[in-house]
Parts: structure tokens; sequence; C-alpha cells
């Protein structure tokens, strides 16, 4: 099994707006030079998530974690979000998809954001 | 001085969205119990911005440092909010009022948002 990491992100218009998400790839591929990481985005920018996916399983990747770069969980996770990996599942049934929860919910981030806070005051 | 924290969020229609936000905002007053913290929001929730700063100013704060709980700076970041920093800080000039970085930029929420997705892969 060949797996492979999807960053998936709201994007903006603006093309700096990805920095996060391009310093969280490079982290990853510093930690895990073997792992396929990707970016993809729900609007604005590119590819898609689709695109992103397909070029991944043409690549040889049998299993795909999309993990969604939100602060929180809103309507684009509770809906969109699951209609195109349900669609994308349809169009691979080869391939294990799994939509990993919203990065703004996972514990370690929430106490990195805690921890940025109490930083920037100085305290 | 008397110094408060405004975790500051887009906001949404959903009551849920701000699960993080509040959970963030209860790892802060774990860690720092005397610091006072609140949330405020961009749109769809309460309170806004002005209404929570003029509270805290109200209660005694004479510093107020607001950190962007968003995944990375776009237009609100670039824009809106250093206006409406800007027209509090005219209304309020003996506060000092101060905008951190979003959380997303901060190396430590980048490292966690890494660290989260390799835990999701089993990796």
């Amino acid at each position: 099994m060949t797996t492979a990491l999807i960053l998936f992100a709201h994007g903006a218009r603006d093309p700096e707006w990805a920095s996060p998400m391009r310093r969280v790839q490079a982290a990853i591929r510093r930690r895990r030079p073997d792992l396929p990481v990707e970016l993809a985005f729900l609007e604005f920018m590119a590819p898609t998530l689709a695109d992103c996916a397909q070029a991944l399983i043409a690549g040889g990747a049998t299993k795909i974690v999309v993990m969604p770069m939100f602060v929180a969980r809103g309507g684009h996770l509770k809906r969109d979000v699951p209609e195109l990996l349900a669609s994308l599942q349809a169009a691979h049934p080869g391939v294990e998809l799994t939509l990993g929860e919203v990065a703004g919910e996972q514990e370690i981030v929430v106490q990195a954001m805690a921890e940025a806070s109490l930083q920037t005051l100085g305290l």
C-alpha cells in the first residue's frame, strides 16, 4: 500500500495566503521524506482536491488521507468536503480515501494556539 | 497595567464552529487563571471585536492583545482587522492595543499541524 497525504485548505485570491500550508508541507517532508504530501484547495487556488487526488493515484497512491487545514469545522467541512470525498471515492473504488479531523480541532493544535497566544503576550 | 487577551475568530452560523476557540480559551485560563481572555468574532457570532474590547476596557484593561485565530493571513487580516483596530485605538487612546500574528503563521502552530497530520496517518 502506498500512502499519500493531502493538506486541504480553503484557498484565497492572495497567493501569499497559502504560506502556512506550504510550511506545514515542508515540515512533514523534512520528517517523512518518503511520504508524498501535496496541497489542494477548495476555492481560488489550484489544484482542486479532485485533481490532486487523481495525480497521486496516477502516481501509485492506494491510500490517501485528506487533512483539512481549517481552524474549525463549518459548513464546508460538514457538507461540501464529505460530498467531494464521496464522489472521489466512487470514481476510485480501489483507493482508500480518509478525511482527517479539522486541524483546529486537534488537541495538539489547540494547545499550540494557546501557547502561541501566551508567547505573544510575553507570558 | 492590566493586560487582557482577545481570541478573535471569523465566526460562522453554526454555534459548534466556535468549539476550538473555546478550547483554546479554556487552555489559556488553566495556565493563566489571572489573565482575562475572551472570544470575539468578525461575523455571524457575538460579541464583535469592538464590544469585547469595550467590555474589557470597562473592566479595567489598559493593554489588550488581539490574537487572530485564522489559519492564514487573507484579506480580513490584511485590511478589515487593522482598520477595526485603528478605529478602536482612536476611540480608546489610553489603552495599548496590539494585533498578534495569525495563529496559522506561528511556528509552534505550523509544527503542531504537521504533527497532527502525521498522527492521523499513524506515522
